[in-house]
């Protein structure tokens, strides 16, 4: 199955019609649009960002009806590929960002993208890592829920790990989940503080299944080492408007999910938290939500 | 020149006296006491614990004046070598750590440390990566200060990348610096979730420097792939109680260096740090200051 990025929406609606319907196992193809919705090209100028619609920010490619999917699943999302265009965009955009009061001005940055590397600025490149700045499933409350903050359903997460080989694990809150995702980045680091990545189009190949009764309080990452400096790791998040209580939430996430594979004592799961995973900041600008994940390398649990 | 690890102190103190004075260039051997300060032994069990003196808790070895360090310089301290000693302890104190509503409960751990591996649990052991939780000097306000939080003089930062080859940037406060530094972890997260690394006495080789007048507003680390999965990175710093204040702080300190090494415009170097940059909670409990770090490899900073 192939959906084209013609097919977005603007806002989280459980009301919105499926766009096509999946089956736990299926894989499918989803052509996603770049974060402007086609506001920005690679000829814009800083000019073109002072007069962006946020109406129309952060299009996604849905929504997408899992079969049998029900609420208090687990829908198991597996990244197994992302591919890029040919080109991304990097802004200040006013108002918008962790230093919005010290970058007033709006400003532009066009790259363009090959051989694995993104031109940020003329003769200064980063390496492409694809990732999925934007997936979730549609939230239970009725009506209208803006793009822009991440919630216990996903959404707007921005977490760089979730990217080619990448497994995540979202709680299921409507019948048949209603799945939709976008806002691809070719480079994004943890927290996103100007708020992009090298924004851009993108082909994600996904697959999905359902975990009955399984779903997690906050969404979980699993990442993979193919496109990450480091071993295969889980990754748990706390997803809310206070750095600390997100905190908070992602190592209870991770020491829950850690009793859970192995059976270690909670107290034990905790201190091994202290002593080898990581809080990274994933996001701090999708007001008034932020994400911060708890990140153990899977090596970490294995018994000799 | 070699400081032995009975020359401790509790508390931060401008009125100190120095136990060592330092040229800058010098090498100098420095062993430090685990966090406890002899308060716990590899024999110990959690009722020992829960009767912590915390009035004993985290000595440093020092302090070491650096001669011609003024208040407004930079000391420059180059870590060359940290090895761990055969034991460590790690645990639940009761009323610390981020969870500590969770676990009201003494838990204690003790690893054996050997062929780079600590064993936290029977058969669970973790990676021995060398860091050195409090490193600072003494701030310029008159008194006694509590070893508990760090400051923008350094001190329990407990940042993970400060091992061996990393370097640390502080400004100094008072003249001679007054360097301090212990609470060795053979293994820390970044987070430190439960307040405790794999506790441990070290020995500790560094080398000290001056700039004269260029005193960082925060701790700034360069880090050494040697010892972590990733590039040579530049870590800028946050500091204080609030995590979103010190992740703004972080990031416009990571700005500013980027701008000084670069020359790029400092709107660009904020886009740069936003797709490739990471924020991560260095250490989330040692109250009430926190500490977010800005990490940039730096082969992002090279322009082709």
């Amino acid at each position: 199955m192939h959906i084209k990025r013609t097919e977005t929406h603007n806002t989280w609606d459980r009301d919105l019609p499926a766009t096509a319907v999946l089956t736990p196992g299926d894989e499918v193809t989803v052509e996603t649009v770049e974060a402007s919705g086609g506001q920005l090209t690679a000829g814009s100028t800083a000019g073109d960002v002072a007069t962006l619609d946020f109406g129309r920010i952060n299009p996604v490619t849905g929504p997408f009806r899992i079969e049998g999917a029900r609420p208090g699943d687990a829908l198991v999302i597996d990244i197994l590929d992302v591919s890029v265009g040919s080109w991304g965009w990097t802004a200040c955009i006013p108002g918008f960002g962790l230093l919005a009061d010290d970058f007033p001005d709006a400003h532009l940055r066009i790259s363009a993208i090959a051989d694995g590397r993104a031109e940020l600025l003329p003769g200064l490149s980063v390496p492409v890592v694809p990732m999925i700045g934007t997936i979730g499933v549609a939230p239970p409350e009725a009506g209208q829920h803006s793009m822009v903050p991440p919630r216990r359903w996903g959404g707007n997460l921005d977490i760089r790990h979730i990217g080619p080989g990448a497994r995540l694990v979202l709680p299921v809150g409507v019948d048949g989940a209603l799945l939709s995702l976008g806002d691809a980045h070719a480079a994004m680091g943890d927290g996103e503080v100007s708020g992009t990545g090298v924004e851009t189009d993108a082909t994600v190949r996904l697959r999905v299944d359902v975990r009955p009764g399984a779903a997690p309080k906050t969404p979980i990452v699993e990442t993979h080492p193919r496109t990450q400096r480091t071993g295969a790791a889980l990754a748990t998040t706390g997803v809310g408007p206070d750095l600390m209580a997100a905190a908070v939430d992602a190592t209870r996430a991770l020491i829950e999910e850690v009793t859970t594979r192995t059976g270690l004592a909670p107290a034990d799961a905790y201190l091994l938290a202290s002593v080898v995973a990581d809080l990274k900041i994933s996001e701090v600008v999708d007001v008034p939500n932020w994400v911060v994940s708890a990140h153990l390398e899977l090596d970490h649990l294995v018994r000799t």
